[in-house]
């Protein structure tokens, strides 16, 4: 198998984007968050959505062309509306306008209606961190998991992603799933025709199964039962009911909805540290807190303690040297469709 | 067994903490609190705390008569002291300055150092949402679980509220620990001499244990693994790292820890709704929200799907209304701190 450079994965889905008419600034968004998520072993968030997402701009369920509008601009408070674009342009444009309000007011609150699936949420919080600002990120996204007592998908495993600066080389970014584990995981393992462990998913019928394609039949399951079932409603309620974006049954599904466009709800809270404490004094503290964590006695066979971000922070960094190694499957997949949209695909070497 | 009326008992809990030199409205809130906890079945919560409570403020580690004031009050951002003063007090002094400020900004992100153990997060929600406020509350708390890779405890089972007003009698109340069951409920199981069952705690050599004693010389486990490990951390560094409170090792431990305050810290974001969408607009997509849940297949042996908040409201209302049954053990131990404060037990029979 061989790899090919990150950056020129990104510029081959740029041009796919804009090769159907996606201006140059959002392909470039939508191709950094794709390619961001495989760097990190986030692989269903990967380019392996490349896709669906030009699917769904031929069908008109995505308008490559959306501007991103303020619906309500009210100092520390904000709602806007994506205009059915990409997710991850939607998603970016917001984060820079909440981002812009916390550095003026010390926090801003900013909701998001009518966008698409936005990728990962560490994708904003890098962005934020970077600013010297923590950032709660919170989407919807389409029903696949029950609710505590209900026997079919109601709620979306609507994401949380939480991040701090620390004064490090790697920020604190927490990126999670309100699933024991994310749907993209058992749509990789379908892809792989691997089995999933027991206790992530039941079948079609409420029975627990290993059966990737049966749990993706089926359904994913709460974390924590009512405790991630409640947390997704929650956000659910802030993304989705609040921005007056779908939520419940009406966040379209992307890969079976053809006959409207999700209208997916984002909620951001961006925080300015330095408001709260001098910015160096935050950055010892939080600094101490994870020699703190580092130097804990630990579990038989755990090597080191890594506080949340670490692990995939160090995936990236490996990944963006060696270069990604795609699935052939997927690869084919990316050629066909350069093939289909007159974009060369740039080759497996490492530049 | 005799049921004690919930206002009578909340008297008594006000003179035990008056009888200290606690001020008369700090007393009424602390009691309050406690009682609230037991009318909504989180007897963990409830009473039980008073003995510790007071044997707290007996030995200089809380401050009865703390007030709380702002370290820094900059528009939808702020900063409060507790003072060591009793943590429903400062959490309830605290929740006004934000409401507050909400209402006027739209968006409050207020953080409270100097605080103790604080109760339940629903008891600030509740408080909210009355006032058309969707609130977020974070607290943290002494170590009591292992971060993900660790082998003792060294995080606490940092809980986050979350509430929204419903238009419906009762509101979305989600109330929830980072561990995958509250440490207060092993201490009941301790307390009653119940086992656990497996998966909620190891022992103090980090084995799993369904003994309750054992459990608490143990560690209760983060719910969802790295997730819960995460959250609980991102908890603590907004309510401790951000605020100047203690963190991690820091907030100290109230059942162990006489020779310093427990230095908790808090952090709410209060949100205005009506600043995002017409409050009647809002109730009636949340109403619908709750219609769609509760219209759901239901899974096997499930009467009704509920969502967060309406199993306690329904405890709280039977319990209004036919009294609270205590523990023998738990009715002679406050028989006996009265006794020592000389306040007269108010007797069983509801009024």
């Amino acid at each position: 198998m061989s790899a090919i450079d990150p950056d020129r994965l990104a510029r081959f889905c740029q041009e796919l984007f804009t090769a159907t008419g996606t201006p140059a600034e959002t392909a470039q968004i939508v191709a950094q968050s794709l390619v961001y998520a495989d760097l990190r072993g986030v692989d269903s968030h990967g380019v392996v959505r490349s896709e669906i997402y030009l699917e769904r701009i031929a069908k008109g369920m995505i308008d490559p062309k959306a501007n991103v509008t303020f619906v309500c601009d009210d100092g520390p408070i904000g709602l806007m509306d994506g205009g059915n674009g990409f997710g991850a342009f939607v998603g970016v444009k917001a984060l820079e306008a909440c981002m812009e309000r916390a550095e003026r007011f010390g926090v801003c609150a900013l909701g998001v209606r009518h966008s698409n699936h936005f990728g990962t949420g560490a994708f904003y919080v890098e962005r934020a961190v970077e600013r010297n600002l923590a950032l709660i990120v919170l989407s919807n996204a389409s029903q696949t998991m029950p609710a505590t007592g209900g026997a079919r998908p109601f709620l979306g495993t609507n994401p949380i992603a939480l991040g701090f600066p620390t004064g490090r080389e790697v920020p604190f970014v927490l990126d999670m799933a309100t699933s024991l584990v994310a749907r993209g995981k058992i749509i990789m393992a379908a892809k792989k025709g691997l089995d999933i462990p027991l206790g992530w998913a039941v079948d079609e019928h409420g029975a627990p199964t290993t059966n990737a394609q049966a749990a993706l039949n089926g359904a994913v399951l709460p974390m924590g039962g009512p405790k991630g079932s409640g947390l997704s409603m929650a956000i659910d309620i802030l993304s989705g009911v609040l921005t007056g974006a779908g939520f419940g049954p009406s966040v379209r599904n992307m890969y079976e909805d053809w006959n409207r466009p999700q209208n997916v709800g984002h909620f951001f809270i961006a925080i300015d540290v330095a408001r709260f404490l001098e910015p160096e004094c935050f950055r010892q503290r939080v600094g101490h807190y994870i020699d703190q964590l580092k130097a804990e006695p630990r579990a038989e066979g755990v090597a080191e303690i890594l506080y949340a971000g670490e692990a995939e922070d160090r995936i990236a960094k490996r990944k963006r040297s060696e270069g990604l190694i795609l699935p052939e499957q997927l690869k084919a997949d990316l050629i066909r469709l350069g093939s289909d949209y007159g974009v060369p695909w740039p080759g497996d070497t490492m530049a």
